[in-house]
């Protein structure tokens, strides 16, 4: 296919992993953990599932400076200059502007493939079916397409694309994106047969997506914009102008400033067994339990009256537990945490107020 | 005081620990644990408050040769020829006997106190005008003495001694030893003003107690009396004979063997602040508590809708918890444990289910 050398990704991979605290850190993010036991991390997964798909030399990896060490370590194919350093953390608009821009210096018909480096994908091949058909769709329109997973439980902890009248195939226009719903809500959502999972994967050409930038967010496009396609054809050019002009940029996502003004989103519909991963229930309702619907990460674990707990932890250790129901039980690198599942979202105040009370080594 | 110099001490430090699992463990049980955050240990505890009622070279350790390194370590003042190592674990008797023999061989006119290492003594001034009176009581008669602690709640968790006539002071004669209580009849105990708890410390002449371990328990007492008198006077032939000496008596507590079938046996009834701290429980009672009833150990914790729980941690550890309730969380040398207090009578089983599924370096 003369196309596929027009064919990039862009794997982000700079999340900080609060989300798996304790056992996913600021030092050891969740996307650098094998959290299935397949020996495989979930960084890895994501490069393993898109190999097939792009040139090697067509991957690009977006992370901080800080996990240089982890993605080259557990990446060793990917040359240090398909490592692009975010100098701060100014969420995914800038991160994929400067992606886009990277990438169009060096191909203006590049196509791209944009996805964090921390998802489950259960289902690889259809998930490769839908990439290609995507990169069909957008090398021959100009549009922005995301991926909506085809909800299979009123899930209320994702967002929900509603579509609209479809196109070709799965690929529909979307006619709104929607916030995390309630479960009445989310039950609605499901029973219509209208909305699905927002995905958080993307896939555009470099030059639409750089265009809707600049008519969208025109303060990041001059950013980058300020800078001729030659510098981001030089590493240490780049990165001399990146150290400036990254920072320079808002912190915003991209559904935010773009997808959800734009009027050329279009969303491709698709069942390939896809979980963000964003919760320890998420990782609970994934993993395999044993006879009493425990699960472990890591660890051996005696349990007496005790069901429906996760057990995480880093290093060796014995855990022996009586009388804990639907609970979280993690230690790592300093830190134990016991928490009632359904109180995990209380976990980011917990880690802000082990910040302020005894020090940043503990984020 | 002449009499001082036929003084004898006897702290019994054989040990295992294992009711404060994994805090606690056969690799340094609970005596050689700070519990109280004082800066000395249970065993230095033990030391500091008999020696200005001893002379130094009169008070004997008894322990096991695996708790040498940690015994000179915490008792530096102690020479080597003063701690007794059993070559086997054979409850208290044999314990007792070894040391009688031992004294008995070097002072035909000396009297001991026997204390358990692992024992908590809030009032110190009254411990030692009670071991005063003790030694003053057993140095004029022939009488096998023990101290019986004023209850101070219906304690279901000890045995108590019932008195009968009073000889002089706070003595009396035991009219019965009892198992310990259930809830019911320990408040009937109570309330009767007739029933002490059996502290475990004994008062005695050497002569005595040899004569009586001679009278009730023969098997015993023939194995040390295979070797005459010099034998105990000698490092070398001492441990030597000892070697097969002591491992070949039975294992049998001096309570069950001769305390609870002599005639000349006698309680002194004191109020010294005594706490066997045998439990969990009994630790979590004794330690001061935070604003949320919660008691830590030897680390930070962070509390979220947590009451009544204990937290000992070994090794530098931030413990984040929320939702728990009356727990203990202890996590030590390998092993986390997470059990509610009204459980810890299960601690035992776990120790020996970790043993059976996982190696004995979880004991």
């Amino acid at each position: 296919m003369e196309e596929m050398q027009h064919r990039y990704c862009v794997i982000m991979c700079g999340g900080i992993g609060s989300r798996f605290w304790p056992y996913s850190r600021a030092r050891l993010p969740k996307q650098f953990i094998d959290f299935l036991g397949t020996g495989r991390t979930l960084l890895q997964m994501s490069y393993d599932r898109i190999c097939s798909l792009i040139p090697a030399s067509n991957i690009l990896i977006m992370t901080n400076e800080r996990y240089a060490d982890l993605v080259k370590a557990q990446l060793p194919e990917i040359p240090d200059n398909q490592i692009l350093f975010e100098p701060a953390r100014r969420n995914t608009a800038p991160c994929i502007a400067w992606a886009a821009w990277h990438i169009a210096a060096r191909d203006p018909k590049a196509s791209m493939i944009v996805t964090p480096a921390d998802h489950v994908i259960t289902r690889e091949s259809l998930f490769e079916s839908s990439v290609l058909a995507g990169f069909d769709f957008i090398e021959h329109n100009d549009a922005l397409l995301t991926f909506g997973i085809t909800p299979t439980r009123p899930e209320t902890g994702y967002g929900y694309i509603q579509i609209g009248d479809t196109v070709e195939g799965d690929i529909s226009k979307v006619k709104t994106f929607t916030e995390k719903p309630d479960l009445e809500l989310a039950k609605v959502f499901v029973a219509s047969g209208e909305f699905f999972w927002n995905s958080g994967i993307f896939l555009w050409r470099a030059d639409v997506i750089c265009n809707a930038i600049r008519r969208y967010v025109p303060d990041i496009a001059s950013a980058f914009d300020a800078a001729d396609a030659n510098v981001y054809l030089d590493f240490e050019a780049e990165k001399s102008f990146i150290a400036t002009a990254f920072p320079s940029c808002m912190s915003i996502s991209i559904d935010y400033s773009v997808m959800e003004k734009a009027d050329n989103v279009y969303v491709e519909t698709v069942t390939f067994g896809w979980n963000d991963l964003g919760t320890w229930s998420a990782l609970y309702d994934l993993s395999p339990k044993n006879s009493e619907a425990n699960v472990t990460q890591n660890c051996n674990v005696l349990a007496y009256n005790s069901r429906g707990n996760i057990f995480a932890i880093r290093g060796e250790k014995l855990v022996v537990v009586d009388g804990l129901e639907d609970y979280i039980v993690s230690d790592a690198d300093g830190v134990l945490l016991i928490c009632p599942k359904a109180h995990e979202q209380e976990i980011k105040r917990m880690v802000n107020d082990a910040k302020v009370k005894f020090g940043d080594r503990f984020e």
